[in-house]
């Protein structure tokens, strides 16, 4: 090393201060802030009731039982033909980029879901949000590129765009789904401007955070309207196995490889594991030779290759985890998850009928509350009649002890000021009861 | 949904197909390009000898261990008072975003490697790469803000930057270390055109591609510079417990937390858990007022936001396996690692005990084959006569069925295109003697 001919520093030089306003912006972005608060919420006030995690019920599950499936996946390995140093390389070592355990996937989504996909169009990631990641930076190359969401929208999408920099535009839902005018009429402006519209995001089952699922119809409606609009469909679908009713995924109905499936094992297997994948079976052309056959590819490839650059591979022993809990049943989640999904409709209608009790029918116009009517997933959506803002939940988790999430998190705009999304997949029965009188004492009293 | 007034679209609309030149630049980029290939290439050629991966040594390592690993994890917990309720939680939901065994990591490094910082000052990460990207993020604001880097440079930074499309400057290295003059002189030559300089780069310890380890007295003048210039330094080590002779990281000789340090759990534990993590302890002013008391927090705080974005959280089934294994000592790993260690540096001596054989001193002047003598870690740097590019690479493999890494990877512009990176953590000593056979035999074809 050559020494530098300049002097010295002063030995008492002061120690590094950063100002917030010298970081990047998400550091200080509400998107970030909500999205943290949203995951430590729980730590915070250890004794309040809430309804406001995305968390799976725990209750069916069992810490011993996690070393026991890593074993089982190890024997898995074993009992196909795999050699002893085979074994400990796939388990000790880094792995491919997209995955270990795609075969397994590729065989889930064929049971559960009817998405008939070849492994090679599987990237597994750390949790749907590198999915997430992984996909928007493949598809956004320049600052004229954007991306649509189906507002209210899932903060992780706008948070992952915030931290890439990629400008998000919201279309407007009808309450049942996608407002395909008002997306076209989206298109066509951003289209004016310059901008080259890559994507729309949607949840079609049991949407976060609203918990509204989208009719077949119209789910043939969108994908129709994609095709003209040149719109490549990005379909999230974590709460699907929890729907009370079985529709198409956008994905079973993708004749055209218009659909970018993503998908999550965090509430139907585990969320600790932090496994959940892509599907991206779209053709990539113009790469160079050595990327594959006569140079083209699968969009899978593409986005392992950003993935090498995030995480490099997805933990062997989360795969192993999820693989053995594939491997235990038919292939698929949707069986082992029936009890789960009944749980969850359960608490879903006692939550409905404890608001029933709080705030009776008749005296609605009155009382200003209402509520949605999902009929599966996490959440549904609250109206009430007061700001549900930062100030309103640190008022109900100090004074009420019970936790919720302002819907406003998850609108660009200013739609949702007055709502607030209630999730009924982490409480237990007498939870549900004691959170509602608990939250309805809340109402009443930021309502007057 | 609103039925769009629109035509239906050709019912035999064309599948969708994608141009990589509409994707993010990254997706062709030469260095995710590489990173895949390193990471992948083991794969390819499954009989070839390969000194080219950065994995470690898998002989001391039984996947039956893994299962053992996660329970005793487990049986701490459970040990340590937490109720079984509590222990469900913890491996099952959701985790703290900044990881859930930051007391063990802290711990780790005041054993290990005299470095004292709180628990809150450590984000626990998918790996190192997660790590990089999650600083490389929060330092770097808008357009005009750069990170240096030591060069050659690991892929893993330049990639990361790549994702971000955060500008990467080269200072050269001396051989054994960083050039403080080019250092000062890239600093002030940024500065004048407009550039922010935020922070430099650098693996002080067994360094990743070259192997080369900066003394002492460089690294304090390292610090100093960085105090004069103002410059945060990103200190990355993953294999500071291969060294032939211990030397003090520069977060060691911190005292005013102007280090950020990088750490690994893929080298002296496994690869495969994917589990790194970053030390932060930099205070951040001027955050909004509910961060923390007055407002004030440590970066780490910030990256977890981010990390938020990315992966949310740690798998609690890696962090569950590496924690057991940071209980199993004395709360360190530099012991656990010192037969690895041992062996490492004896492969590193039988290559250059093979290369010595092969192209003998006396007649290098003719052969032009010479390398470095690293005095640890994973790597050696070999000068060949001939462009060592991804050709020559692949008749090594094909032909000469052995493989190694091109220097030029590493490096921004044409520096090291004649020169190779060999590995010595991977192979058995009969692979060694074999492969170095093979390298010599392919050298002599290239070189005439």
């Amino acid at each position: 090393m050559t020494r530098s001919t300049a002097g010295d520093p002063a030995p008492d030089a002061p120690a590094v201060v950063l100002d917030a306003g010298t970081l990047h912006a998400s550091v200080t972005s509400p998107v970030l802030t909500t999205m943290t608060f949203l995951n430590e919420i729980t730590f915070r006030y250890p004794d309040a009731i809430s309804f406001a995690p995305g968390r799976p019920y725990e209750g069916f599950f069992d810490a011993d039982d996690i070393p026991r499936l890593v074993q089982a996946y190890i024997d898995h390995l074993r009992d196909s033909g795999s050699s002893e140093d085979e074994i400990r390389t796939a388990l000790f070592q880094y792995g491919h980029t997209a995955g270990q355990i795609r075969e397994l996937v590729a065989g889930m989504l064929r049971v559960d879901e009817d998405i008939d996909v070849p492994p090679e169009s599987v990237v597994v990631t750390v949790g749907c949000q590198e999915a997430v990641l992984l996909v928007l930076r493949a598809l956004c190359r320049d600052p004229d590129d954007v991306i649509l969401v189906d507002s209210p929208c899932y903060v992780g999408v706008t948070g992952a765009a915030r931290l890439l920099e990629i400008p998000v535009v919201a279309v407007p839902g009808t309450g049942s789904g996608v407002d395909l005018d008002a997306l076209e009429r989206t298109v066509a402006e951003l289209t004016a401007r310059g901008k080259r519209v890559r994507a729309l995001y949607v949840v079609p089952d049991c949407s976060n955070p609203t918990g509204v699922s989208m009719e077949r119809a119209d789910r043939e409606a969108l994908l129709a309207a994609a095709a003209r609009l040149d719109l490549l469909l990005l379909e999230d679908n974590p709460y699907g196995l929890f729907s009370g009713r079985r529709r198409p995924t956008l994905k079973s109905l993708d004749e055209r490889q218009q659909v970018i499936y993503l998908g999550s094992f965090a509430k139907s297997a585990f969320p600790g594991a932090r496994v959940g994948y892509v599907v991206a079976d779209q053709r990539v052309t113009g790469l160079a030779a050595d990327s594959g056959p006569a140079g083209d590819g699968l969009l899978a490839a593409e986005l392992a290759k950003i993935k090498s650059m995030i995480t490099v591979n997805t933990p062997s022993v989360s795969q192993a985890v999820i693989g053995a809990m594939l491997l235990a049943g038919d292939g698929g989640l949707r069986e082992a998850n029936a009890v789960a999904a009944k749980h969850y409709q359960d608490m879903m209608g006692r939550i409905r009928d404890g608001l029933e009790r709080e705030f009776p029918a008749a005296e609605r116009p009155r009382s200003q509350v209402s509520w949605n009517h999902p009929d599966g997933g996490f959440f549904l959506t609250l109206d009430v009649p007061f700001d549900a803002d930062d100030t309103a939940l640190d008022i109900s988790a100090r004074e009420f002890g019970v936790l919720w999430t302002p819907m406003r998190y998850f609108h660009l705009g200013h739609d949702g000021d007055r709502q607030i999304r209630l999730s009924c997949s982490y409480l237990t029965e007498t939870q549900v009861d004691e959170g509602i009188r608990r939250l309805a004492a809340m109402i009443r009293h930021l309502s007057t």
